[in-house]
């Protein structure tokens, strides 16, 4: 890194003013030295699970790893901030030929080196097919993907006991959801996305995004910095093809507007979110229990107990 | 314009199948003749004004003429459109330097061609001094020459027993501002932005934008196709320099998400705006009398008598 940033001229660190800058923060209009980049980004996820009261005394978190870069860099910066906090993390082999081989494989490496435990789900083993079956005989596999994994994530969660379900979100793929909320006008979904989730549901765990103020640069930049094992294979089924088109969007714009993710997120949390509060209680959902497997649903058979349903059917 | 056509091989008209196309219009998934395209944006403003229902019988309109592409074209369009509407323009000659000049002789120019009353009010005469003037004296001149051109619009308006104000306000406008209440999050102001504006107070008339559906771009293309007079001038106090930095970054967007620009429009409008609407009138202005001028005002005196005030002190 050190090499591109004598090629692109970066100077000194603006933190320490002693070592050479490796990399170049616009939107903080710093350039900095692997160690204090290092600092900043820990110091950040240590500001979010303050300013969000993220991790509570008695808290029993559920990690989930994938093997990438994000919840690679959550967990050891988790383990560093709060190395006494009760953690088990949780992956899940979707089953993706290819690609979901190399992510289970740097989970276990990563896991083995922090000294976590590490729960291995394969989703065949919960929906009977793995995600490259299912996407051979549907055209969309992301949608079910999405749901599974959030179900077996909260599923898991409660069996162990755990009082939250931490995931590696971070600043990109937030606003590229809100992006697409927000231009279609949906803000009561967008409202809905937060840095910590609850649900009404007593088997509906809360959700926290400790790296929901970092971007993807900042936490490639943070995983390869600290060597973490991770793999950097894009899922070839599709979904990141359409997020990853949002997120240059949003970069462009980032690149004319400087601090515009920043902006945004802020905005969101901070404006528009408490503004739309009272619009949104009076829509919340009425969450059940599904009559099938107890677990929180919006209808009668939760969507979870539907999907396994409709594959049987063929 | 053929000649740029035949460059960017446009190839036939997509409407007439039968000339020569000589625009693109990317969101519109079309190439159009000059022919075609006139009518395209003459049938536009058509469906702009009835779904909106911005002329009612017995109106009687002061149309904006400040001389630049889209008020020219606004007037050139409505009295094709309309041309039996009770219509009275009003140009406002601001006094800028290099700037004004041009913009009042193209205004009287059109007028003159179109036939209609063309009413020209010095701002000096208002204001006590031109905007050239006020700009050496204040380093930000944008903010009370919109107050001044908002009031003297309003002022004559009642003045002349109009009922409706039009203004040559487009898409591209729009959006500018738009954009940045969104990203600030003040949803609340960027609700009152709407293609018809009304006011609680008897003095405040309402405001139609014929144009809100039309891009700088068609307006253009529109006003030189028809060869209106109008001055192609940007106001050189400054303004139009942050709103075309605005423009330029959404015009990007619309690069890489052709269609963005009139799909955010249409969120806004059938989807935000309902949506905010009864937390708008909650918080709806208490509108009263300038105890000074008698004009609507939100407070004692309104921002205009203060703006006069402000000046008599130097």
């Amino acid at each position: 890194m050190s090499d591109d940033a004598r090629a692109r001229g970066l100077g000194l660190c603006s933190r320490c003013h002693v070592r050479k800058a490796s990399l170049r923060l616009d939107y903080a209009r710093m350039s900095l030295c692997d160690e204090c980049f290092v600092k900043f980004v820990e110091r950040k996820v240590e500001r979010t699970l303050e300013e969000y009261k993220m991790i509570e005394r008695g808290d029993k978190l559920l990690l989930a790893l994938s093997g990438g870069k994000d919840s690679s860099a959550l967990l050891h910066i988790i383990k560093s901030l709060a190395p006494d906090v009760k953690l088990t993390c949780l992956h899940i082999d979707l089953g993706v030929e290819g690609f979901s081989e190399q992510c289970r494989s740097k989970a276990e490496e990563l896991a083995g080196q922090e000294g976590v435990e590490l729960e291995v789900v394969e989703l065949r083993s919960f929906l009977g097919c793995t995600m490259s079956e299912l996407a051979s005989r549907r055209r969309k596999a992301c949608s079910p993907c999405g749901l599974a994994r959030r179900y077996i994530l909260n599923y898991y969660g409660n069996l162990w006991g755990a009082t939250k379900i931490a995931t590696g979100h971070n600043l990109d793929d937030v606003l590229a959801v809100l992006w697409d909320l927000y231009v279609a006008g949906d803000l009561l979904q967008a409202v809905r996305l937060q840095p910590v989730t609850k649900h009404a549901h007593p088997k509906a765990l809360s959700r926290i995004k400790p790296l929901i103020e970092l971007t993807d640069f900042e936490l490639k930049a943070y995983a390869d910095i600290k060597a973490l094992p991770y793999s950097p294979a894009q899922c070839p089924l599709g979904r990141e093809s359409k997020l990853n088109k949002r997120k240059k969007l949003i970069d462009a714009i980032e690149s004319m507007r400087p601090s515009f993710k920043h902006t945004f997120f802020k905005t969101h949390v901070k404006r528009v979110s408490p503004l739309l509060g009272p619009l949104l209680m009076a829509r919340a959902t009425d969450w059940r229990s599904c009559a099938k497997c107890g677990m929180p649903s919006k209808g009668e058979v939760c969507g979870m107990c539907r999907l396994k349903e409709d594959l049987k059917k063929g």
